[in-house]
């Protein structure tokens, strides 16, 4: 019986803790390691089979040893390394689940991993649209998005926004949500060539259009009047995804009772210690409020975001951009190059189509 | 008829413009100029006694080349310099006002002010409390205190609260208004000798009980140890009066959803460039709210904080101590003080007790 057997599960394990940028020999594919494609007796896991992973920066983090706040944990050497998912169901001990159902949540980098916390996982009900969105508009990025636009910016039609990271998983999402709201919205994105410390030393030469909103591509010493220059009256909500020294500029030239919305900190994540922020006195001058958040905080709300989302998505009110790498193997070049800008849209990985 | 007479104008007249640290020799007392005590015909606004002066961190702001943001103007070199205090009207051509009332707001380090924006002043009703607790715990440190803590920092009843510059004009506050709420405060004080860059390189020995809020000497690369000593299971809510390291430090102390109130950075005034805060990540990680404002934004509470802080102080609830110098000729002396912790308490000047 099938069941019993064992088969090859190719994987991408997590070769030994990062300090500064990630190297594609930070992991390595393996295809020694079988599994039973069956769950041992007594779990109330389930066995998946993977078909689409995600490349989020947030990764690297993991990839570092440190506590994480308690939010994450690091990997283990020589395991495979973990992260948002597209999967199907191929065996379940969890009443949530059965065979052939699909879902979302945090998954191994590999053909078929046992997921333990089962609980942790998102049924994907609708398909009618691309399962890679689940990854991306319609998972962790979407929600964070929406959360950090819609629930920690508190935005008002025809207010100022600024997005930095913007052609991004969270970023392209961020943008257009303010579009769709009446915001006078510009972005700041990397370019293909040029990674974040390149992008944090040069200046922008283009401006590009994305679904109605303006991006630019910035920084450092000329940030500032870069910002001045697209924002002549100040910026009312600023979506961090950067941090570091675009994060110092743009306070810099923000509005009274502007808000910061802390997302990431992609410009910081690889250098062994952060920027440091200089331009704090200003939060105070001008009743600036700077709010971190994780999705984690609004997961809750999935429900409702995807009341929201799908319509936008099936009437063609938003648009999402993917930068899709077949197979496996890819994924060591696909997450390395989400710190030097080489994707263009969210990075996902196709394990199978199938 | 006395009016028509000019008498003697006693003024602190400010020099130049500060870098660093301001020195005694920034400002000059004068006794060249005199004044006539009538207002000039047509005028809108007061003629006024000052009593009380009150020597305020953010005057420092003032000394420097900068446009604050739009909220402050700087000082003119060898102009009086301005802050907040309590005078007499001995003139008046605002409707607001009448000869003998008694007022609070800005004015002028000198005996006699002409003060041409009188709208601005508040008067005082209530005179069974120190005329100079109107400079203080009921005048602009009070509201900000109050404003800072119970509506910019959102306190629950058992929740954890660090305050900075604890023994100051608005820090005193802020920690009996955390006691009174049944929080947990513990407050970081500057000593008598050692100045703020030597307080952010030494650490603490001494724990002082102030009303019942506990006082702790820190910092620097002890500020973590000390933070976490008191603060075993972290810190709900922190109100920042200094900035810098001492942010630094406590934001990797904060609990998941703390608020940080951004009231003042005294550690940073008297530098060129402020130091940079590295520590902005967790942040996010934690779902940290940090949160700038000024007094300008809550003075319309002012009859509300008056209603619940006059009895508070009436029946000795809320104690309040201040650094009292007499005569305009200590200002030099009692303002650089405040940046080497040399008073204990709000500092006052008292101009005249009549």
């Amino acid at each position: 019986m099938a069941e019993r057997e064992e088969v090859k599960n190719k994987q991408v394990l997590f070769k030994n803790y990062v300090d500064g940028f990630p190297k594609e020999s930070d992991m390595y594919v393996s295809t020694e390691n079988t599994i039973r494609l069956k769950l041992p007796q007594g779990s109330n896991g389930v066995l998946v089979k993977n078909l689409v992973l995600s490349c989020d920066p947030f990764l690297l983090l993991l990839m570092r040893k440190s506590d994480h706040g308690g939010l994450f944990s690091c990997y283990t050497p020589d395991s495979p390394i973990t992260g948002y998912g597209v999967a199907k169901i191929l065996d379940s001990g969890n009443p949530k689940f059965k065979k052939g159902d699909l879902v979302w949540g945090i998954t191994g980098f590999e053909e078929y991993s046992i997921i333990t916390d089962a609980e942790s996982l998102f049924k994907i009900e609708h398909t009618d649209v691309p399962l890679s969105y689940y990854t991306g508009i319609l998972g962790m990025p979407g929600i964070t998005a929406w959360a950090g636009f819609y629930e920690v910016s508190t935005p008002k039609k025809g207010e100022t926004v600024f997005v930095s990271a913007a052609s991004g998983a969270v970023g392209q999402l961020v943008g257009q949500f303010a579009k769709l709201m009446g915001c006078y919205v510009v972005g700041s994105a990397g370019s293909k060539e040029k990674n974040i410390s390149v992008l944090i030393n040069h200046f922008l030469v283009l401006l590009i259009c994305f679904n109605g909103v303006s991006f630019v591509l910035v920084v450092d010493f000329l940030i500032v009047l870069t910002v001045t220059r697209y924002f002549p009256e100040g910026i009312d909500i600023y979506f961090d995804n950067v941090g570091g020294k675009m994060l110092d500029a743009v306070i810099l030239n923000m509005r009274k009772h502007g808000r910061i919305a802390l997302c990431g900190q992609i410009s910081q994540y690889n250098l062994a210690e952060p920027e440091g922020v200089k331009n704090l006195l200003p939060l105070i001058h001008k009743g600036i409020t700077m709010k971190g958040f994780t999705v984690f905080d609004y997961y809750n709300h999935y429900s409702k975001f995807l009341d929201i989302l799908l319509p936008f998505i099936r009437e063609g009110k938003i648009v999402y951009i993917e930068d899709v790498a077949e197979g496996l193997e890819k994924t060591p070049a696909a997450f390395v190059g989400l710190f030097s800008g080489r994707n263009i849209g969210k990075q996902v990985i196709v394990v199978s189509r199938e």
